[in-house]
């Protein structure tokens, strides 16, 4: 008796995730964060209208969701003048992610993204045994330029890009992407994360025509709309693109609540317009907090802080850990130099004040660990 | 400028989908249906405590899921008497499905099903490039001893069987399951899809070890807990293979309204037993309404009826077709001669009784049509 045959791909995969979420270190520790600022989730909460509606959902989910995701594109496609079949709707950007990736990525095909960059796309490259191609960020920003110039050089089936970045919360203006998509090699597809974009300034987001075959978009829910829980992503791109989406989707894999959460969210543009003056805020008391400590918060725009902890990635590393002995969840970027940084989510004031209050005495014991 | 580059298997898929959903139709109708009894879905509702949890989490849902599931696999550990580690949470059976061919199945790797079985489980298959290699039914039954004998012929990695069987209600006991496991052939992994088995007669579900490497269970919160517009389904099999998903699976995919729903769901035993109540009264309705018309209702282990209308395909479609046009949304089989049958889903009086009011005029108008 033994157990199944796996593909070869499958054998050949190591056992990694991601990441490690907030309750697994909850349960490692034996108690509760006393603040949850390490996953860039939106601590201010989804709109009262969503929240109504997902409560409302609740007792009809019974039925599935509508696998078109039907009222939801009408209503994103209005939003970005563009037509519902330039949208397809999935379970977060990640699994998004997961069947852009299924669609042109066989093994051996090439990639090009950026070292530190989103790890959970090369989660899925590396799962249908794509080969990654990297270019080093420069001044703490994902670099267009050498990553048109590696795809020119390695010819890949996809070129990801964040904007604004996650983790270090910086943003190309829109027009630089433009640029960039104009350079796109023929046979590639620019993937353009733009997670973060609903937070960052004017003009940050691309006038890019839905129809332009050489980018797809990707946005959440999960950010700006305080509903991370909820698995609702998108993305927008040409016609034929978005329908080859349908060959391989979980058509029945949307949760019915979170389609009815997500569509009055859309709709609750006070809300939204609220959040992010709150998230400014947040961002400016980040700031402060970390200028208190002679450290120096970098620009964001994003609902999420980088603070330059001054030194290398080995003493950032002991401030997290010490951060989260004390019951604070922080992240970090994964390589040099940007790992010279924490990363802290923006959240609503008692969590800010538990960061505040957290900090003084994580860097003191960080400094006595490493000298 | 063109699109991306597909992978060749991409390229050579077809623009299909499993199901057309309610939701489709009623857009095509330009009017909702009056009994909802299509898609197996359990019109009876959540438990009051699932609804009450998930609309208490709707608030919270501004936070990821928690990524292993931990609270929600330790219950359903208890519940099987086995390990965590034994048991898998996904996007509903569906999701599981696809993550389960996607860990096992190349192009031209071979698969046996039988013909008729669930087709997003073939999806699937077809999906990875896997080769469909099929069995008729034997008596509105899936056939055991002809699946096996396939297998042993073909040698596939995966042999599909739902028990109890959609579309067609039946049930073989646990122990025909059990002898079947046993002659599972070296390298095949038995799927054994029981979603419907907490609804079936006391001993279908076969005493099977969770550690057996040869047969891996798939369960879901759709049916008997009335919840598949939440998306939880879950898998039980050997810890290695329940490891595996891990290198592939979508670690935040899970919505944390849906963990909560099923957790509460779980707990409450006495809306189980009512639930069970309930869809055994309203099976029997279904047998009478289809004897007050001359037809006769299969026996059925699961929430849904499949009534036998007494002639061949055609016949059966132009009454489901009739139905469809009277507001009534119910499905049928797809292959020759279970297709006789038309498949209807157990639900709330006011349904069964609008069920009850639009079959005569159905059948009238399908005789008049085919004569």
């Amino acid at each position: 008796m033994t157990g199944p045959r796996y593909t070869p791909l499958i054998d050949s995969l190591p056992s990694t995730v991601p990441f490690v979420g907030p309750e697994t270190q909850e349960r490692r520790m034996g108690h509760p964060f006393a603040a949850r600022l390490g996953a860039n989730e939106n601590g201010f909460g989804p709109s009262p209208r969503a929240i109504a509606a997902m409560a409302a959902a609740a007792g009809e989910v019974w039925k599935y969701g509508d696998p078109e995701n039907h009222d939801l594109r009408k209503a994103l496609a209005e939003k970005h003048d563009c037509d519902p079949a330039n949208i397809v709707v999935g379970e977060g950007i990640d699994g998004l992610l997961g069947y852009l990736v299924r669609l042109v990525i066989a093994p051996g095909d090439r990639v090009v993204t950026s070292e530190g960059a989103y790890p959970t796309f090369n989660f899925h490259v590396a799962g249908y045994g794509g080969e990654l191609h990297k270019v080093p960020y420069k001044g703490d920003h994902e670099d267009p330029d050498a990553l048109i110039a590696l795809a020119k050089q390695v010819g890949p089936k996809l070129i990801y890009i964040a904007n604004p970045d996650n983790p270090m919360a910086s943003a190309h203006p829109g027009e630089t992407i433009l640029r960039m998509v104009e350079q796109v090699p023929e046979g590639a597809l620019l993937v353009l994360d733009e997670a973060y974009v609903d937070l960052a300034p004017e003009g940050t987001a691309p006038a890019i025509p839905a129809d332009d075959p050489r980018v797809i978009r990707f946005r959440t829910f999960s950010k700006a709309h305080g509903m991370a829980g909820a698995r609702v992503g998108y993305a927008i791109g040409a016609k034929p693109l978005i329908a080859a989406f349908d060959k391989i989707r979980n058509h029945f894999g949307m949760s019915r609540i979170s389609q009815a959460g997500a569509l009055a969210s859309l709709q609750d543009k006070t809300w939204q317009a609220y959040m992010r003056r709150l998230i400014a805020a947040s961002r400016d008391r980040i700031g402060e907090i970390a200028a208190e400590n002679g450290l120096s918060a970098l620009p964001s725009a994003t609902n999420f802080v980088a603070i330059d902890c001054g030194r290398d990635g080995t003493f950032a590393r002991a401030v997290l850990e010490e951060l989260t002995g004390a019951g604070i969840f922080v992240r970090m970027p994964g390589v040099a130099p940007q790992d010279r940084c924490i990363r802290v989510s923006c959240g609503p004031e008692p969590e800010m004040e538990a960061f505040a209050a957290a900090l003084p005495g994580a860097l003191d014991r960080a400094r006595a660990r490493l000298g």
